[in-house]
């Protein structure tokens, strides 16, 4: 059997029996709408499979594991707004669906209810928790701000952009890892193990993901293929090809970013991304981050076979096309 | 000497030595502005004086203070973007000296910051302070967005006015107030009674606040006179000559409504609200949710001269114009 199986299988039922107040309908309407569309709920899973993996229970870490699920999508709602986003897991955005004050608002109160789940926990855990919380949600604001302001800068390095992925999507997987740490009282060094794990795995999904984009199975990824090339999106390809085209005085790069036939952008992108061997070094790059969360996973102090269920999550992330 | 002078000193050089991150500059920035804007301080005051009133001290209480300060000054943020605002104290507001986007993400980062206050208070502390913040929270976004739904309402009662203010600004005060209670150890009924102080005194502050805007001494008052009336905003005093004019079958309100010369509508406005009782209704109102504050506030199990600092602040608050 799938081993990831029974934790989705807990926490749809748990999320699903969730309900917000009924008023005001504008502020919890939108909640309710957009806490349905679904999604992969990685993040809440990863939760509830580290308290296990410590010795707790799913049941211990059931609020934390909302908490991170709530929190994630306040920053979607939010982050919908600011790239005018209009459609979301393939149905309309909160702000497109009502305006952006509802959107503004609602988004403000499910950040809040992340809080207040967090608060259901035992109350012995609630300090670290919320420490741990706090800087996980600054560091995601300060994450997102970067890649705002990524979008009217000309020269961004790959150690920048690798930053700006690690605040605005890895620290979260770390925070809801070491959350199901905190839970099952593991010790220091465990807690950093399993955060390590989470944030490098992050950082690899992110560049695989930016690969994919391009290189990926339309039907697979679920996603047009090519959108970040035509909308000249800095992905970790373009910075590095970037890089590349300068450090040999070619304007190649410069010539594709004009580019406006959507096929011929595609297919120059490709050829020029090959010839800079800008994939390998993405593909290299994406395997050092994977290598390092199996490395940090690998030096947790609990029997190997017990890390089955994460392994297997990673490899769901991680192996897809590439 | 002033009794309120030394907690507002003591909180003014713990605010002014509060330093943000630098970067991102877009996201910490517009925060450093906005809270060098300063204001009353009226809330975080209010933490500081209750933990004083409970034996506790100020400085035992500043971190749940500055969470207060932080969280008012959050609120202030996205609501200036919902409702448009130009000038807040006077000065621009984030949304428009930047831009809406970058006011959304460091309302969103205050807001976090605020729970980073509150996480610095002494652990066994924590889940008590953490379980009446996030309650306040909602509440606050509850009655912002009762507020908004308010504007496109026909109809609006007398009482789900009260309900709205009650929400969107008197029980963060009341939430103020309890957080030094609880710093304090202080039992139950008394953090229900010094809670109960606050949210009574945030009502009647409110409610002053809409006959000042009709009645106030300009200079005293510093908004322009009729502003409320100008905007035809629903005040108490507009929801009461409301129902007045209906009972009697006038239509002399809607009249009002659809004037346009602004010297002339703010002079019928004042007669009709003479006319149908209302300014005394109002004032009456105000005085009972008063009269419920300092009946609070005295039920508490300390020494009556003790709660002189809060009694000062109460008449700074209410005894203005009235």
């Amino acid at each position: 059997m799938n081993p990831i199986q029974p934790f989705s299988d807990f926490f749809e039922e748990e999320i699903n029996s969730y309900t917000f107040p009924i008023t005001p309908i504008n502020l919890y309407d939108p909640l309710t709408y957009f806490l349905s569309l679904g999604g992969k709920r990685i993040r809440p899973l990863l939760t509830l499979m580290s308290a296990e993996l410590f010795n707790s229970t799913k049941r211990e870490a059931i609020h934390a594991s909302m908490a991170v699920e709530f929190f994630h999508n306040f920053s979607l709602i939010h982050d919908d707004i600011m790239d005018k986003a209009p459609l979301r897991r393939g149905k309309e955005t909160v702000h497109l669906k009502w305006n952006d004050d509802i959107a503004i608002l609602s988004g403000d109160v499910l950040l809040i209810k992340a809080y207040q789940e967090l608060a259901k926990q035992n109350a012995v855990h609630i300090p670290a928790l919320l420490t741990l919380f706090n800087q996980t949600a600054v560091e995601v604001c300060e994450g997102q701000q970067m890649d705002m302001d990524f979008e009217s800068v000309e020269q961004v390095s790959i150690s920048e952009y690798i930053e700006m992925i690690r605040l605005k999507t890895s620290v979260l997987l770390g925070c809801a890892l070491e959350f199901g740490a905190i839970i099952a009282n593991a010790d220091e060094s465990d807690r950093k193990h399993i955060y390590s794990f989470g944030q490098n795995l992050g950082v690899a999904f992110q560049i695989q993901d930016d690969i994919l984009d391009l290189y990926g199975d339309p039907e697979k990824f679920g996603k047009q293929i090519g959108g970040d090339i035509l909308s000249n999106k800095k992905t970790i390809l373009l910075l590095k090809a970037k890089e590349a085209a300068i450090n040999i005085n070619s304007n190649s790069i410069q010539e594709l970013l004009k580019m406006t036939d959507s096929e011929n952008k595609i297919a120059t992108a490709k050829q020029l991304f090959e010839e800079f061997g800008v994939v390998s070094f993405a593909k290299e790059t994406m395997r050092e981050f994977q290598r390092n969360a199996l490395e940090s996973l690998h030096r947790i102090s609990v029997p190997q076979e017990q890390k089955q269920t994460l392994i297997a999550l990673a490899e769901l992330l991680l192996i897809r096309e590439i």
